[in-house]
């Protein structure tokens, strides 16, 4: 059966709160440069009352990736948690604005809808920190098994690790989807996230995984590699395509025997590279989902990232679909 | 006794909710082309499902002008009202996060935070739908008078003039600032708005008002005249100072005898126009406030327009006192 969905993605639903602060606020407040903290309440009003005023803008890693997907013209899905709260309305709001379906019940009780509080220093690096609410409270139940056998690409994001609940649903996701003849693509999200959960996260790349995402600092905690080529080395083989993203020294693609070293999409303007990495996997699994070849998926994947780092914001506000004309000439 | 506050403003708390739409979208919804229409909570929503991912940024006609005093270094306060709920927590936070004091209590029930759907065409033309919720729904009680009098100058929206218990405390305001000798500010806010209240707001000018603020269409509604110049005549003496704003075409400033024409400030890209005359209204009150002479005034109101209408939001998002320091000079 022909899959009705290119990229189906479970993830935390967060509402960014982005605002611009100098090298001494950062230092100030005490949030770790250019990392994603998670904090408790607490914590979180602590930073925001701190902080200038913001900017609401929806995000969450795997939100952003499928928000991608539907940019390029792709049909995405959503699974995550939101409350029946106004950060909640507005994370359904602009996934389904871009035609995204987002159906996972909205909780009518228990945490609010998680924010992510994203600072923006003049260098454009975001140091994230995220108060995660209801998000991480997805459960098996909550995987749709209809939904993930029409996927052809199940996308699951390594934060969600962290609750054996959501564990299980990304288990149970992944087991359908590989039942079923499908892929399934997974990011390690954050080095800290890895850090935590190194041996799983190997297990599950090894069992579980078709295509892996990684940037340079994720795939050396993963594999506790010296350097980025030793990493390559050790991931290689580990599972079907390892997709390693290194920010301007563009992505490296590695496929059994095939290896594709591509260089960064150019930009004009640095303004937030929030979302960067989210978006590189919208145009790798795009290519991947209409049948591109692998250099050609990193090319879409990089030109998708280049267009969210050239604005405020993790989201395109531009079609991406321009991009993909482009890279792949008139046929779109 | 010298004042501590150089503006207090009483006005609609809003969020805004911005996104960037072609005109096919205009017209198809059917909404006002350039305007500010105020919608139920109905319509609102039907609205909001039809816009594609929305910004989140706070807003408000006259809570924008003293965050703008604010940005410039100017003492700042503000009287509105939101719910107890997350918009309601964001406006406060924006405000209060650039010095504003804002201390009106939210509301524990009633309506919710109120919100202006901005719809941004590529002409950089703002089409504003506001759902006021609980913003509105200010008293006279909240008018406090120590507030008032310690400000140099009371500044009051035309939009609040639509509620009879809004307008009473728009009356209040303007009278126990002039009992103390301290100045009023009026805008008159929206065409639409004069044309509801055209002879109240003659009076109102009139009796209440030493600073006028309008565009060349607003003081066209109010005046009934053909044409901007005689607009100006029929304004010019039925207060102290008449601000008149001119988009691309700059300000002109009477003042009895005294007439300013002042070019509008260049500006590299227009990429929204919302809050251009809240700015405005902004540069040329921290001004007024700290003895400048009355081009120099519309002159910064000039800059700070040019600010904001160059990014998405209706709040500046770089420091205004640089733009005072190039007009004033290093003294800033």
């Amino acid at each position: 059966m022909q899959p009705t969905i290119d990229v189906v993605a479970l993830g935390n639903a967060l509402v960014d709160v982005l605002s611009y602060e100098d090298d001494a606020f950062v230092n100030a407040v005490g949030i770790e440069r250019g990392a994603m903290t998670m904090v408790d309440l607490e914590r979180s009003d602590e930073i925001y009352a701190a902080m200038g005023p913001g900017t609401e803008i929806s995000g969450g890693s795997a939100a952003n990736t499928v928000a991608g997907v539907a940019g390029f013209g792709g049909r995405a899905c959503f699974v995550g948690k939101v409350r029946d709260d106004q950060l909640g309305r507005v994370f359904r709001h602009d996934l389904r604005s871009i035609g995204v379906s987002f159906d996972t019940p909205a909780a009518a009780d228990g945490l609010p809808t998680g924010r992510c509080l994203v600072v923006v220093t003049p260098d454009a690096q975001r140091t994230m920190s995220t108060y995660l609410g209801i998000a991480p409270d997805i459960r098996p139940e909550d995987v749709d098994a209809e939904t993930i056998t029409s996927a052809a690409v199940t996308y699951l994001e390594g934060y969600l690790w962290d609750r054996p609940e959501a564990k299980a649903a990304i288990v149970k996701a992944s087991e359908i989807a590989r039942g079923a003849g499908r892929r399934v693509a997974f990011t390690l999200s954050d080095p800290f996230c890895v850090d935590r959960h190194r041996d799983e996260f190997w297990d599950l790349v090894g069992t579980h995984v078709d295509i892996l995402f990684a940037n340079d600092v994720e795939v050396r905690a993963l594999t506790e590699a010296d350097d980025f080529d030793e990493a390559l080395q050790a991931v290689r083989g580990r599972c079907d395509i390892a997709v390693l993203t290194r920010s301007e020294h563009g992505s490296v693609v590695v496929a059994g025997d095939e290896v594709h070293v591509v260089a960064a999409h150019p930009v004009e303007a640095v303004v937030d590279t929030t979302g960067a990495g989210d978006l590189y996997a919208a145009g790798f699994l795009y290519g991947v989902t209409h049948g591109h070849d692998l250099h050609t998926c990193a090319r879409l994947g990089g030109a998708a990232a280049a267009e969210v780092i050239g604005h405020l914001g993790a989201r395109p506000v531009t079609p991406l679909r321009a991009f993909a004309a482009e890279i792949l000439g008139d046929g779109g």
